[in-house]
């Protein structure tokens, strides 16, 4: 477990050499920061890894239960440093959530000027993004399976049926995720590059893109650049991001394999824009390709969990508003690097209604559940239906927080669903698309990152540890 | 079926002489609508019955599916009568939402004013709850257990084992349920009255609340009378009302058998107000008994479904505005006169989560769950599962409709979370505790009538009959 925790750490010590060179070039102080915790991450990180790396790397199931909160925990702190010492000068708690935001992809923001910031920051706030992207579509292969909850073990792979020691095998998949990955990103930076966005702006987008992270180097988020074209080609890149990488690979490999939760991911992403289209006010667009691109745009940024938005939407009207906060709990595809709820939660439960209602009607005729071609185990159907309770709870649990702490109710509601499904912005002017976290209280931060964490861990690792037999 | 009907009806026509006597005694000219409603309603009613009598009165499953809604909806016709004809002058859209509020034991309300009324139109609101309550109660006790949907199958009577043909042994058990609930409604009154209300509004107040319905002879609701003692006296009888009555017929009979859920009811109840406690206002009140009478009260009010309000808790800031939203979901007992989520439904998914948890740490450990001492039926659970999503769903798909159709976001929420759970008010000025549902358009409270039918009818009857194996 150290081992792949010091190796966690040293990776993001490697990534503060970026932006190190961002503000060198440009003539900023920043550079010593960045310099400064890069050394030191990279010294205790790569240490601890030396010493450790003759050791058996394998981790029984507990120790993942324990390892996946811990290292989460220990790179926020780690990527915090150059946001702590840099010259932002903003408290501890604002650079832990702004860490903690860009690690799991949230990408809600308590910076402000973002046009006028240095490049070294921008830069590592979107490496920040890029990196825990990487880390969740690993984590959601590799790791989730293996724990057997939250119904991931749907995604069991062929390969490590076995499932006790995932990291033997791991290597192999990491690489190839890491690949795949680093292809999709650059694709969408000459992309963007192409429909004329600014280089390091291309290269920013391009990483808080695929990462469905949301982070922006303009105030104005993906609004700067608003053209059909461009706002087409983010939907393009966000709904990949939002896609399980196992396809992707597969796909790359020439082979196609459809996910159910594809089609479901699809249909919802559609409706929504469709919804959201009837509702969107006449005439504040060029064209109708603009219009239904921004449509399209908006809806897809939140149910991927990236959290651009092309312009404020909260304009748009009540249906809109209350469409956006239905959309901040739904999510991505399992083993992408969205948040949320996910699609295949939506498919097992789809299946058990469907079964239950017909089990009503004709309580004799026993029906298999399904999930796309192959029969669905009752015990992922019991882990989905767990983890639906305990999303709810959670969602409720922190909202209440939010409002004792003096939260405008719906405020306090919307905060606390953009944080556990890893969206964003939420749908209150204080902390909407053209608002920001930094008014809020350290209190009220400090339980937002706690939240973004538990819910890029989906939740139930958290859960499992509070059980009294876990320890036994 | 239609004997069943038709008996309803007659029943309805029969209560609707009372408000016809009050009104004449004031000399109040709506004595001619309620005589000739009652007139129309007894006809109608009695004349199908007499006409059906001699047919075997039993029903299949299939017929109570059908059954259940039909006889709801046709009830919210014959009690709209003396609203739509009565000296108030309302559209039939808002007769029916009095009336669908009524007899779902909602107590949302389109009518103001309410001090300066007849005695006719206020006593038969009250007297629409109280037959509502009533017939809620024989419902989740005959009816939805044999309908083995939504988990209600988990209180099945020994005695109707077989469960086919429920209303075969309905007669003794709604005549037990009758007298017990004459029995506490009395009681409730001569409380009321004891305490210094006056009688009419004791008579009143003792129907809604035992009924849990809500509607008061005051636009103050149970604020005119706030006294400690008086709220303490509504708390006690509002949560009498949302106990299981079979576990209260038993009580009467000597026989003391908890039922698991009223230990989760307590709970929620106790901390609810313990929160809310600490939330409220400095120095509002004149003494401490006062202020925890008042916390218990409302938190009492909108849990066990009922509405009333000693004063507008709107103002006691975010924190009690989030609690009261998500109170409004939870709901009293199966097999009471409240409505919403039931706390039955807590006990069960807090088993599937615990289980499911200790089986994620120790997956070769097989163990039952358990609604208190017995063993719970897996099917049990599922059916527990498929209702919690179909409510949850049901709950999005009507806000987004009130968005659609106009409503704020957060009044659009709290509008479909109090009907759906017929609860009565919502938390915003619009349709809070001091507000009022007359604002809203025709096609917003058409809908919100099909949802307090939906939330009534328990909504899974209302979805087996979409699925499309039920019509062959």
């Amino acid at each position: 477990m150290l081992q792949a925790i010091s190796l966690t750490i040293a990776i993001l010590g490697c990534l503060m050499i970026f932006p190190a060179l961002a503000d060198f070039m440009a003539g900023n102080p920043d550079w010593i920061v960045f310099t400064v915790s890069a050394s030191v991450n990279l010294f205790v990180g790569g240490a601890i890894w030396l010493a450790m790396r003759r050791h058996d790397p394998d981790m029984d199931r507990r120790e993942i239960f324990i390892f996946v909160p811990t290292v989460w925990l220990l790179s926020s702190l780690a990527s915090a440093m150059p946001f702590y010492l840099s010259g932002l000068d903003v408290s501890f708690t604002d650079a832990m959530f702004e860490s903690v935001s860009g690690l799991t992809t949230t990408g809600s923001t308590v910076l402000s000027n973002l046009d006028s910031l240095p490049p070294g920051i921008l830069l590592w706030r979107s490496l920040t993004q890029w990196i825990g992207g990487l880390g969740v579509v690993v984590m959601g292969m590799v790791l989730l399976p293996s724990m057997r909850s939250g119904g991931q073990q749907l995604f069991q792979l062929e390969s490590s049926d076995k499932g006790e020691k995932p990291f033997a095998r791991s290597h192999v998949f990491t690489e190839r995720i890491a690949i795949l990955y680093l292809a999709v990103t650059t694709l969408c930076a000459i992309t963007y590059l192409l429909l004329g966005m600014d280089p390091f702006d291309a290269f920013n987008h391009a990483m808080t893109t695929v990462s469905t992270g949301g982070f922006s180097t303009s105030d104005l988020s993906m609004g700067l650049y608003g053209t059909t074209g461009m706002l087409l080609a983010s939907t393009f890149f966000m709904a990949v991001g939002g896609l399980p990488f196992i396809f992707l690979i597969r796909l790359s490999a020439g082979r196609f394999e459809w996910d159910i939760q594809i089609t479901y991911y699809l249909v919802i992403v559609l409706s929504a824009a469709l919804l959201v289209l009837i509702n969107m006010p006449e005439g504040a667009f060029d064209t109708p390709a603009h219009r239904v691109a921004t449509a399209l745009f908006n809806v897809t940024s939140i149910i991927t969990t990236t959290g651009y938005a092309s312009q404020d939407y909260l304009m748009w009207g009540p249906a809109a508003i209350a469409i956006f906060f239905f959309l901040t709990f739904a999510g991505g595809c399992a083993g992408s690097t969205a948040g949320g709820f996910k699609q295949f939660r939506f498919v097992v439960i789809h299946q058990i209604i469907v079964n239950r209602l017909r089990q009503t009607i004709r309580p004799h005729q026993m029906e298999q559940m399904k999930y796309g071609q192959r029969l669905l185990d009752p015990q992922i159907a019991s882990s989905v239906v767990t983890f639906s309770f305990l999303y709810t709870g959670t969602f409720i649990v922190f909202a209440l927080i939010y409002g004792l702490l003096g939260l405008e109710f719906d405020t306090a509601i919307s905060a606390s669903a953009t944080a556990l499904a890893n969206v964003g912005p939420g749908i209150t002017e204080a902390i909407g698309p053209a608002g920001n976290f930094a008014g809020l209280s350290d209190a009220i931060k400090q339980m937002l990152c706690f939240e973004m964490i538990v819910g890029r861990l989906e939740i139930m690792s958290v859960y499992v540890m509070l059980v009294p037999g876990f320890w036994r």
